[in-house]
């Protein structure tokens, strides 16, 4: 990688002068982002599949990218009502054609109607197309048993990133000691870190109890808001349910501490529940903070402030590429709301295909419609495997000596702790390299299997850790995890 | 509109604490922000349309929405072929129909190829798909009459504004007196003042030349950036070519004076480019600042830095809603140009569908292809209807009395300058309402014209006008342009 320093020097001897934008001279918060799931190592892995194009010999055949949830890009098909709907909205000549299911053209009628000029080609309002933020609303309140959502309340986005983004935004504020804190958990999903550095936030860690399966613990939200408080002013605490990349669920018990706590303590709730649909374990059940919050009654269901994102990316669809997301707001102060709209438009507004596959993934076929067979078998298909993979992950890394991995309840990671020999951990900083990040490297040269460094994500000081999605087909899985444990052992032998 | 305070007071009346964020405690960067294509007037005319659903009398039957460059919005169809290889690419299964023309089919064949997973569901690498950066670089070769450029300095984006938001965060850093200022026309598209506000950066305006036809002076130029200088550091110049919402487009001549100033003063070069296939007027012809800096030779072709966005929501398929766009930058720093990418990064990548329209729009059918002559006559047909509508748009204003109006060179919209009498000026001042803004707010009332004051844009004190698309079909514009030229004088008349 050229540096600016290097490029300076070739400057002068070609007799060039500097450059008007240097990395010494560019915003500083951007220098400081980091977002490992595409960092070093996924430039290294589609280095090595360039090679392995032209013929390279390595010890592998391909390149394995286990570092981001793309279940596609992994071979999960597309479930067929979605992009049937989708194709019609695309191109409605094929309204016509009689190679598509009465339900998948009305609904692709809907939506059309719903748009300018009748097409995905029209910009939408800033919030999103008003139908589709009204069934948005109506699958709340389905998923929450009936407690009210109001339409007023989603703000469709560019997949959840986007809208998790704009709500930090909202919250920045002071300088010095009065700057914003917010609250996010340790191990993270980086889009946090971040986000908050880009914004020139303060980032408050808390840690999550890998003892007890990663569980959220309130006292340590008491610890890490306490020491915040000498150095910034926390507003805000995100939540990850399911966990990224740790995978736990929390129990309905931990999120009533957690509304408490932020009612108590004055926080704004940011809870990213993208995951919603992917929970796994026995006894685990998806509880969305919305729900509980409501059910608490007074003074928490009327007052304390929530946000809740949730995503087509993820789920049994998977559908990242379209970058569909929504947030739906609770109790936000209503000036403060007319802004987070005015933000929204200066982007004019998220992409109308995705809109549109948002709409069919909040409202997919009722049983009495004919695509509703196929639509649940393909959909049951998807999360019975993902359970089963879940399973499997757990169940091969736990064999492997000196790694250890939490159940993954629910989401599409695992986040296991790895020992790593300390003549290992030397040979790391002698690189300048992060001890996991040397380990995962060299799984990468080695064995083609891309994972994502633990340092990363954040963890307890001393441990060490990788995440890993569970989204290989289950054989081809089940060989990787393998492959990753004997690498494991290799590598503990090599440097004991 | 529910104020803060008023929220705070009715908090108080039902024992309510007040709520964590509010419109005091907010980012106060955001709350600067403006955005008036998307501002009060279009939250009214919204209003509107909806009274007149609820059957409300009005004095018009349909609400107008001229604010916005939004072609399918205004009945645009949609091209055939983009949108055939669009629909085969959503659903796969299309592939074996015989109702897509072959090239179609071998398009999408050759799109879903390059896709994680052949899918459009899968992320691509953030700086967007290789295979669809490279087709980006062949056109800009081939608009360019061949002057190379390099796939690894083009980045596909959600629509052009996210690029640009992007480069522009590059460059701001300091404190003070040396906060970067960043040089914008005035008139100007308000995503430059937004975006600025917003990352803390100070706008430097420079201002057009609406006695030449809204010409870029360099004179004027150097004016700005003496004055910026005492109180900030200026960085960058943007340049909006052909102009929006000004409609001029630059000659060579005036490109060249602009590359030599920003050398010369060290500015960072920022093209948007977005309306290059939108030329109507004789005589007037695009330049691209890429090939004029590269004919321009040294010092100028090898070392001035220069980012250029482009988009698939404009031109002759105005397909907007896919939010598809791109950068090419040109001498950035290598190490700056890495920061880049790790920024946009967290973001994950554009909207997969956006990206496969922008590969169609940037290698259209060939004239051996069996789409291409239906590609064709419908692209000739959009853009000449344009052309039409430009002249028909110069030439009504004209003849209103009070009205004058710049020739539409190029964009999609005319911002004609309005005489507006002292009465309605000091009436305006008594509602707090710019005068420009209460002329058209009443223009909306009465008429359902909906278009956006000129203070939303800019321009010199004392002087109004309003920005208005030529989209709608070329009889409905002629009769708006009358109604609204009668609306003037009826105005002008009512204060005078």
């Amino acid at each position: 990688m050229a540096s600016s320093t290097g490029d300076r020097s070739q400057a002068v001897r070609n007799g060039l002068r500097a450059k008007v934008l240097t990395l010494d001279g560019m915003n500083p918060r951007v220098r400081r982002v980091e977002y490992a799931v595409r960092g070093p190592i996924v430039q290294r892995a589609l280095e090595l599949e360039q090679e392995l194009r032209q013929g390279v010999k390595k010890p592998f055949t391909e390149v394995i990218r286990a570092n981001i949830g793309d279940a596609q890009a992994m071979g999960q098909r597309p479930i067929t009502f979605l992009r049937q709907v989708l194709a019609l909205c695309v191109n409605p000549d094929l309204l016509s054609s009689p190679n598509f299911p009465d339900d998948a053209k009305k609904r692709a009628e809907r939506i059309l109607q719903a748009c300018g000029g009748h097409s995905l080609g029209a910009y939408s309002v800033s919030s999103g197309i008003q139908l589709i933020r009204e069934d948005v609303a109506r699958y709340i309140e389905r998923r929450d048993g009936g407690i009210p959502a109001d339409p007023k309340n989603v703000f469709l986005s560019t997949g959840a990133s986007d809208a998790i983004v704009t709500v930090l935004k909202l919250l920045v504020a002071g300088e010095g000691h009065t700057r914003t804190g917010v609250l996010i958990p340790i191990p993270q999903y980086p889009l946090y870190s971040a986000t908050l550095a880009e914004l020139g936030a303060v980032q408050v860690d808390y840690y999550l109890d890998e003892e007890r399966a990663w569980a959220l613990d309130v006292a340590e939200l008491h610890r890490a808001l306490c020491q915040a408080r000498d150095h910034c002013r926390p507003r805000a605490l995100c939540v990850i349910n399911p966990g990224n990349p740790t995978g736990q669920v929390q129990t309905r018990e931990c999120i009533e501490a957690v509304i408490r706590f932020a009612f108590e303590e004055r926080l704004f709730l940011l809870a990213d529940e993208v995951y919603q649909d992917n929970v796994y374990a026995a006894g685990s059940q998806f509880h969305s903070f919305k729900k509980v919050l409501m059910e608490m009654g007074p003074p928490y269901a009327g007052q304390q402030e929530l946000a809740s994102f949730h995503s087509t990316s993820k789920g049994y669809m998977g559908e990242c590429g379209f970058r569909g997301g929504y947030v739906e707001v609770v109790n936000m102060d209503a000036a403060v709301q007319q802004q987070m709209l005015k933000l929204m438009s200066v982007r004019l507004c998220p992409p109308v295909p995705g809109q549109a596959l948002l709409d069919l993934v909040v409202s997919p076929p009722a049983p009495t419609d004919p695509s509703f067979a196929q639509f649940q078998a393909e959909k049951q298909a998807v999360l019975a495997e993902l359970a089963a993979k879940a399973k499997l992950t757990e169940q091969v890394f736990n064999e492997a000596p000196g790694i250890s991995c939490n159940p993954v309840q629910g989401a599409m990671y695992s986040f296991p702790r790895v020992q790593l020999p300390p003549r290992a951990v030397e040979r790391a900083q002698e690189l300048g390299l992060a001890p996991d990040m040397f380990f995962c490297l060299r799984l990468l040269e080695e064995t083609g299997i891309c994972v994502v460094p633990g340092s990363g994500f954040g963890q307890r000081e001393g441990t060490y850790h990788f995440r890993m999605t569970i989204l290989p087909p289950l054989e081809k899985l089940r060989l990787l995890l393998e492959k990753l444990s004997r690498f494991h052992a290799k590598f503990t032998l090599e440097y004991s």
